[in-house]
């Protein structure tokens, strides 16, 4: 008997049958005599009515008010869920984030969880009842209602499974495990048995949508095992974990590409210390989440500062931008949003060398110009046009022979 | 400077255009210097349309999960007018029933209200901001959701003026006021200017819509002035006092009416002390409400029992009253729903003789058989077959001098 985290995203509960659908896999897992706690996103397309509703009323909500009302999708949810199972013979309860409590800071639309309290929730599974808790939201120390964030209910579900000290988090979606690379893009793209955190995290973060980056690094560092699987097909999907792979194994994972970033550059900034700072300070503060950061030395005493942000801040982060190149005497701000970022990943590139210049190679073999280029110890990131997207992730697959089945 | 709780019902907020009407009335009201409390119920159709989700589930949804669910509606609309307030200036803050906290007893979905802390809610009126607070529901010891019925935003509105100790409790609905009766049955019906709670209460209860009953209740036990005005129209409403009426005044305030009750007769029982409680009690236990009760003796040692419940109940009632019939050695048990309830009230009748036989008689001279008769104090209600409700609301109406305007 195990204890089964098992969290379903917004199209797993996008519809009445489809509920009762995962009310009979609930059923089914506890069945087979699982504990099961059970996480739920809001049903698909419910988030963005809500978000619609808020900016018809004011184009900018107010962040509290924001998270009051978007914590009602997952309270709908939740409740179907628990009606569902309910019918089906399944005792079980349903919980909103301050009903557990999922205690959170007070950042409104991005809230960290700080603690939760697990007694209800290991008490109902002693009595064989299963809890269906709201995904995606919390409560702040003063009793206002807070929201994680996008994708937030993959968080829930991994802290849940950490605090309850879960055999597995099982993550359910659309997908039936984590692929090489998006399949709309290279239909050779193939599923991965399994992967390490670190693989996973720069997957995520670099726009893999399986998971939210967040709740790989919690699953991480508390040491959840993680599985990724399809509601709507059986098979054992991608179990993330800390092992890493066997000597065999190909240098490259997956290829990863990220379409919502836009670049910006303050150029001719004097080079002295403390510039990384005066721009990135009030860019930071204004709660704009930047990724890639590369400065370049240019040749008269001044250099090149490029970053990347989220393609909806990019307004802000250029105004921003252009008001601190002033104070500091840069020449200018330059910005482009028909940019894509393309990333391989491995953990095994670790200890090859040669895979960045392999890659640089395939790009320019295929006439794609590179406006940016960041690696990290398992990933390396370029910066192209757009429309290249397609070309050179299909290039790259190739190269680095993704489509072979291997070893794991 | 006044401190006013200002309640708007689902037709007052159910669009995003309204509910920006709402702000604006809101506003209008603190310029004025009063310090206001908002109370809201959900968007018109709202919480049908989640009634209609939850039995798509289940036809009978767990009543915990029901209330858990059914709470979204409010706090939709409770985020929606902050949001609304905030755009115009207004500092605003909107409070589900758990976080006032508004606490209630465990009965869902016909919740009752045990207490109210107040410390947040003066804190803001203090401080300037306008606390909107979810009508309908509330949270109980254990921390659970619970709604309060249908209608519960009033008596959130009500209990929450009472608890401040509010100058008024003003209930903005889409009619300007209290009629003598409902004008689409009788367009000579006239806006009463004010009415006692006595008389209030016998509208609600008998079933004029503008308010329901359990508001009116706690407005006369806690002597909280309430006032029924349009949002849509401005004027002074129906203010609703403790004042006895003139002594120029009409006898008859109101005729109201009731169609949605059943009536259930158990025939022969015997004749004996503790009948009417063997009947009531398991009826009460299924937590049906009854309404009317008459018991007439039979000329054999045997009585007939008689009663109303809502007409939703009405089989399970059936049901009951076939089981407790056996029990008694009754005859039987026989049920009409084709009846509707029609009612007189007035404090004016207390102190006049001859209501009661003028009432029998117009509904004589129009042909019309009475079914069951029950008085109090202020009223006089009578059961007719429904297909007679528009000709005996009129021929009262005329007979009684209600489109006559008066002294008040």
């Amino acid at each position: 008997m195990a204890l089964l985290v098992q969290k379903y995203g917004g199209t797993s509960v996008g519809s009445v049958e489809r509920i009762d659908l995962v009310a009979a896999k609930v059923a089914a897992a506890r069945e087979r005599g699982h504990q099961i706690v059970v996480v739920v996103s809001a049903m698909s397309g419910e988030t963005d009515r809500l978000l619609k509703l808020a900016r018809s009323v004011d184009p900018r909500p107010q962040p509290r008010e924001l998270d009051q009302m978007l914590a009602t999708g997952e309270q709908v949810t939740i409740a179907l869920l628990a009606m569902a199972l309910a019918r089906r013979g399944v005792p079980a309860r349903s919980y909103q984030g301050w009903q557990v409590a999922i205690q959170t800071d007070q950042a409104y639309s991005k809230a960290r969880i700080r603690n939760i309290q697990t007694e209800r929730l290991l008490a109902d599974c002693k009595a064989g009842t299963v809890p269906v808790v709201a995904g995606f939201q919390g409560v702040d120390e003063a009793g206002n209602v807070t929201t994680l964030g996008r994708g937030g209910s993959d968080t829930t579900g991994v802290a849940l499974a950490a605090a309850l000290k879960a055999d597995e988090c099982q993550i359910y979606t659309d997908v039936d495990g984590v692929y090489t690379t998006d399949p709309r893009v290279e239909p050779k793209a193939r599923r991965l048995d399994r992967i390490t955190f670190e693989e996973m995290l720069e997957l995520a973060s670099l726009g893999s949508k399986v998971l939210q980056i967040r709740s790989v690094e919690f699953a991480g560092k508390y040491k959840v095992p993680l599985r990724v699987l399809s509601t709507f097909q059986e098979g054992p999907g991608t179990l993330i974990t800390l092992e890493e792979h066997s000597m065999e194994e190909p240098l490259i994972s997956g290829i990863a590409f990220n379409r919502d970033e836009a670049q910006l550059t303050v150029s001719g900034v004097p080079d002295r210390p403390g510039i990384a700072a005066a721009i990135l300070g009030p860019i930071g503060e204004a709660n704009i989440e930047v990724d890639m950061i590369v400065q370049n030395v240019g040749a008269d005493g001044t250099t090149d500062f490029t970053f990347t942000v989220h393609r909806n801040d990019h307004e802000r982060a250029v105004e921003i931008a252009r008001r601190v190149a002033q104070e500091l005497r840069a020449k200018g701000v330059r910005s482009a949003v028909d940019i894509v970022k393309v990333s391989l990943v491995g953990v095994g590139m670790r200890s090859h060398a040669g895979i960045a210049a392999k890659m640089f190679r395939v790009l320019a073999e295929e006439g794609i110009n590179i406006r940016m280029i960041s690696t990290s110890e398992i990933k390396i990131s370029v910066v192209i046009e757009d429309k290249y997207l397609e070309l050179s992730v299909r290039a790259l697959h190739k190269a680095f022979d993704l489509a072979e089945s291997r070893i794991v």
